[in-house]
């Protein structure tokens, strides 16, 4: 599948921060997003603090572009939080790139979130109301100015009416004083986990991060938690009372890297399931299973493994595919598909093939491969997705189609296998699903349509602050 | 002079700003501030307004360098507001460019700002308590905050509010709802004109913005006044009551374009009289009158024909010089000065010379430049300068060296002659420059240390905000 | 592996031509160039000819960075080639990027060429006594220097004649007067194969990118053939008759994308058929097999099949790894490799693991991955290689390391086996590989030192032309 | 008038060449080219050498943009060569900047040229007969492929023979072994000076570039003359027999910087006398005096002094033009030439105004200037030039507008008046341009169609080479 493509949801954010005197925090940071890399492409930022005053350097682009050297030998402090963020159409500014930094009345605070609050703009238009005023269309700026209202109370007191104010997923760094705060939302949404290296801690969206700066993974940080970390250590305040857990799905799916675990369950172990509970929902006699690349490859193993049908690599991914290339000209339009991947026609020729995908959204690149692995001669071509339908908008943090978009909105399973020339078509159920995630408490919304947050204020549909160009 | 140059006041910034629907505004805007790029080098925005959205495109650099024709095309509205910012060290942020545009309660607002408050800090304060934050360090930011804390009031209101709570030297211009709005502090220590296009308004810092777009001149704003341009055309609201007029005298002296008119007095024209005033005062038998390019020129040719002394080009400059370029070694520190200027041998050669500039600094620059003339065989040289010494800092928006430095602090004039290595040196009077300005409402404060403006919150020196990287 | 590591082999081009009237052949070559990045990513250009004049754009970096649609567009003409160079240290300029245009006698002529030959200081010295001069460092120089001098003849017979000249590995594309040229040396050391689109035909490095544009493979060029394309179609001309064939091994084993089929042989089957031989050889009682990413998978799962042992994901690649990063400090020196690769703890906790890469060169890098994967739990790391040692250096277009570095000349297997930290390490015997290969005509100089084309001139070691800063 | 317009003749380089072992060549050779700007703005470059082999930095764009302090650095040697070129449409290509450095039969060597071939094509067909290459449409690369083929005589006499074969206009500097040469064709006709550092040598396009580096003037290098700086110091070897010297006009009536001066005349001084001659030859009763800034200054400067009447800043230069700019709309057509120069009313306003300019090209500058000045409340416009009507083109190394655009080929100077709207027009005379320039040897082609050297190669007007995008 397209890491670029864009017929997938897109998740928003990463987050990164780290309480380390001493030590070179700002390059910390900077490996731990370029771990990151995967959860925003748009734009990333680091703030350091000394404690006293925030320095922040941010910029459009991977994190390989946005740093020089120079740039983060001259981030010194003691504590960092870094950001990556992905490109939504439209309001792909710097303004909009995080961390946020401000100063107000007891000094310089600096913060970076992932999600989507779903009452973003009652907020603000409350806040406003008080004589606020904002420079960018995202929702940290809402939670700057309410942490700062509130700040007449301790920081941590403030912190907390903030958290009872903001509905929706979020996961915040947060740099203030001389501490470095880590918060998720009652509902545990979005992932944010806590590591150790020595004596220090260090908080990161996924493990993954951990690894690759050489931290220890600690656990998890818990839904409606706030985490503190200072010169004394890690400590846990109570934030708000946990409810309901309502982990993305998602991030199973397709969203986090093979390599983190989150909520004690390894990613790709879990694709890896999703593929065995697909060989029992829909066990096909076929002579190959293969992946559409590089997501759904786990499930395309799982699925290979325990019916004993050999798995190939039947597409072959482009590596160098860049972020932009030449559009192809109305003539040459079947170029675009295969510029990403191509049928290794040796691999099909001849035979009935299993091919596995985390999901689909649009539906206009899976039948373009579907097609092109028919062309390369595969006899058969059955199509099987690690995720049931998508057919609801995200509200709490990722980027899907809108509702209209969606195929899953347009046809049923039988219309969709139409639609695509598959010779069969199985998404996973929600039960083979949960039963795969070893769990119930996740967030199928975009599946089902069962919110397990309210959104009403943003029924109609984009947040109409999004107005700057 | 080095319009690029280490030695010289600088000017922090230049505004213009046009109502006028149905033309383009951003290109109309663009090219204003093409006129006035003397004024700020560092960075420049444009906001374009449609009456409710306001677009905005900034960037660091010149004009020119910042926006591309697809920009200014992209930015389109029925009113405009533009900037162009000066460099100083350590704050030259993208973050610190403008117009500043903000969403409040009753929509959008873009600000541009030529000047400095000297209240600011207490002013931050303040606002701070009330739970503001704020994302850059520039006084503009202050002032949208107080605008739109009086903004349950009508617009006019709360910027007369605003103006009552503002100490310091400002010309400002706004974007809100559907108008555009000019303001000159009550003591008028910044410029802004209005210009006239067919039955359009336009303001601009200088009258040779206005000349550059076709516009026709139409008056000054005065001190304390609110000019309104809309639909309707052009009103005056009472603002503030004029007090003591205090323009800046170094307007006439060094910043302004000499082909700007400013409160009825052309500034080459003005240059001119500060040469014939020098000549009154300090008549020398010499045989040749030369300049220090570009700025002295005007004086100097009013020196020569009033003593009947041929004018030369004595100092050539290098009309190619970059703003940046490889510094020398030491063992080459000559070079330096000599990539912008060079003494023209032959027209220097047993000549007694007077040269003029329209100021001395740090003097180091000076002292090259008099040893340069004197080793291409000027037999003497004579230094007149059309400004009093220059012995204490601007508060109101220039940025002269610090006060330690400044050559004026550190030696008499007769000190400062041996410092520079010229046979004399004369500084024109503050009589003598009055004299040439026809009037006595001007701002000495950099030669005499009388202040128009209480400074109190200043005393410490530089803003201590200016703590983002 | 690191596609974009250091401790790999390194192609050094690919080259794409195409003959399309009427048709936008900078766009094609553009798409073909886009599939062949894999072979070198320093440098992109592409020449455009209209049968009499030859326009060029060429640039540093990737296809994707170089040109804009403004650059194809602009590069107009009825048959175009191009070019992908890979970046050695020291010779990665500009002047040094293909295709070569030149204005010579009879008009214009562009080259591209990968390849190297061993000859070429001879040829340039012998050119140089005639008054030929050199503005670059590149061997495509010394090959059109000798086609223009051998001009007096028909283009042909120059071209054989140049051939005759020829010592080394070439695979040509030329545009000359209205004709595409095709060419392979008569060992037929590089690829080069035939495309066809309606009636016209294309040449390119590999079948990927005939797949990529919509061609379909004709068939390669044979070693020692000219083939001329123009308007009456395919011709191919007599060049110099084929000697031992001598296909570059390395290309099957590491260099060639998966879904490109080279003499008959799809490249991502002759991994497969890699690992079964290694399972042949090595049979090894295991708990998982896996890969290092992403050019071990297809031998990986060959084994596994073969063996019956689950294959599984237990290195995890950064799929945003830029070409460019921040080094790690001293302290941080483990960060390296894991902005890359991470192990995946669950799949490999307490397991006995085979791990196939497809070659060592220094060996570096291959022990600090068999040390993450024991460090994640492996009981057991057996370290199994798809390729025979490296032991000498390539003089036919490939850069591996300098001899002396190559770990395989410091120590034997039972030596590197230690060095790499695997509790064993075995690499495939040349009868395997040949086996694999279904052939024994390949070169496997690098392995044994048998050289099929005499490479005296270069003893020393590297091209001494290497001057250009 | 516009350094950065359209409508003036173009200069095509600047050369410098210093032989300093032990001190920072190519920090020297910046610092010189750096003061050469003026003579073109499109490309740089410098070659440094040790002796042996030479190394290259070149670019697009300004010296102070082409080079980085590392890049200065990293160029190390211990005689070094420069070049700017001027950019003339449509061979605006990094390629063709130079120095050109090649890889010949002896080593390496490196030339840069200022000046123009009229034989260029025939001596490229002689040379494509024996099997020359060219890569470039520049002469430098006709000239450096003579040298190398005449290379089996020593260096010296390769360089006679070359000379032998020119014919043209050149000003030549050359890295070759361990030796420095410039050399200046026999008519002399673009400038070539030496100086001296200490005990080393170096060479200058112009003396203000000696002046800035604080080399001292030694002499001009002789028509026909070779010289040659080496570890013994400056040797001059006979070349050709100097011809009738033909030094051309423009390079003092506009081209050189004022600072300058050659062949014993000061650049200013002679603007000055040509002043004076236009006082002798058109005195005007007026009431000021006024350039076209910046190259028309002295000019006026001396016909005011002459004439006794006041000399004023009627036109202000906008001292920020970049070198692009956003086009004004056809609504806003005016705004063009306003960006760069605006009239200073309160200077002319009600006075009989003398202008005068260096040269009128094509007219349409003119006459927007004169209309902008009598805009601006000018009585009367008398307009003078301190050139003959330039009615030919020149094909020693100037760019002129084509032939049929020369205003002076379209009307008589009684129509170029009408044309310009001015109220009369003087042209200088030719006799009185030679009495200002105090010699006959001059070359006035462009003004009298008396060519010093043949042409008959070039009558069909451009280099047919320019076939390169």
């Amino acid at each position: 599948m397209f890491e670029f493509g864009e017929d997938k949801p897109k998740e928003e954010c990463g987050v990164f921060g780290i309480y380390a005197p001493n030590q070179e925090v700002a390059r910390l940071t900077y490996y731990g997003l370029y771990a990151l890399q995967h959860r925003g492409q748009e734009s990333a930022g680091i703030a350091v603090s000394d404690g006293h005053n925030i320095a922040l350097h941010k910029g459009m682009g991977l994190v390989s572009e946005v740093f020089s050297d120079q740039d983060v030998v001259s981030l010194k402090g003691k504590m960092a939080i870094g950001h990556v963020r992905y490109s939504t159409t439209g309001s792909s500014l710097l303004a909009n790139a995080q961390p946020l930094v401000v100063h107000y009345q007891k000094g310089m605070m600096a913060l970076a979130h992932n999600g989507n609050l779903t009452n973003a703009l009652e907020l603000r238009e409350e806040l406003g109301k008080n004589g606020a005023v904002f420079q960018t269309t995202i929702d940290s700026e809402v939670i700057i100015n309410l942490v700062t209202r509130y700040r007449r109370d301790s920081l941590e007191d403030a912190l907390v009416k903030t958290m009872m104010d903001l509905r929706g997923g979020y996961a915040l760094v947060i740099l203030a004083e001389d501490r470095l705060f880590g918060i998720r939302d009652p509902h545990g949404v979005r992932p944010l986990c806590i590591g150790k290296m020595g004596d220090r801690y260090c908080l990161a969206s996924e493990s993954c991060a951990l690894d690759t700066i050489g931290a220890e993974f600690v656990r998890d940080v818990e839904p409606g938690e706030i985490v503190v970390i200072d010169e004394e250590g890690l400590h846990s305040r109570p934030g708000l009372a946990k409810v309901e857990h309502a982990f993305c799905a998602f991030e199973y799916i397709y969203f986090a890297r093979p390599d983190s675990t989150i909520d004690q369950l390894n990613v790709s172990e879990s694709r890896r399931r999703m593929g065995i509970e697909l060989a029992r929902e829909c066990p096909i006699e076929a002579d190959l299973v293969m992946a559409v690349p590089d997501s759904g490859t786990a499930s395309a193993l799982g699925y290979a493994t325990a019916l004993g049908i050999p798995f190939g690599e039947g597409l072959i991914k482009n590596r160098y595919v860049g972020r932009t290339f030449i559009q192809p000209t109305q003539a040459m339009r079947e170029v675009g598909v295969r510029l990403k991947l191509n049928a290794n026609t040796s691999v099909l020729k001849d035979k009935r093939v299993v091919m596995i995908d985390d999901s689909i959204v649009r539906g206009t690149t899976s039948s373009k491969l579907v097609e092109m692995v028919k062309n390369a001669g595969a006899k058969e071509v059955h199509f099987l997705i690690s995720s049931p339908p998508v057919a609801y908008p995200c509200f709490y943090g990722i980027d899907t189609a809108e509702r209209e978009k969606l195929i899953a909105n347009q046809f049923d399973v039988e219309g969709i296998r139409e639609f695509v020339g598959a010779d069969s078509l199985h998404y996973i159920s929600e039960e083979g699903l949960l039963r795969a995630l070893g769990t119930t408490t996740v967030c199928l919304a975009c599946f089902n349509g069962t919110y397990p947050i309210p959104i009403s204020s943003l029924k109609q549909g984009k947040n109409n602050f999004e107005t700057f160009n």
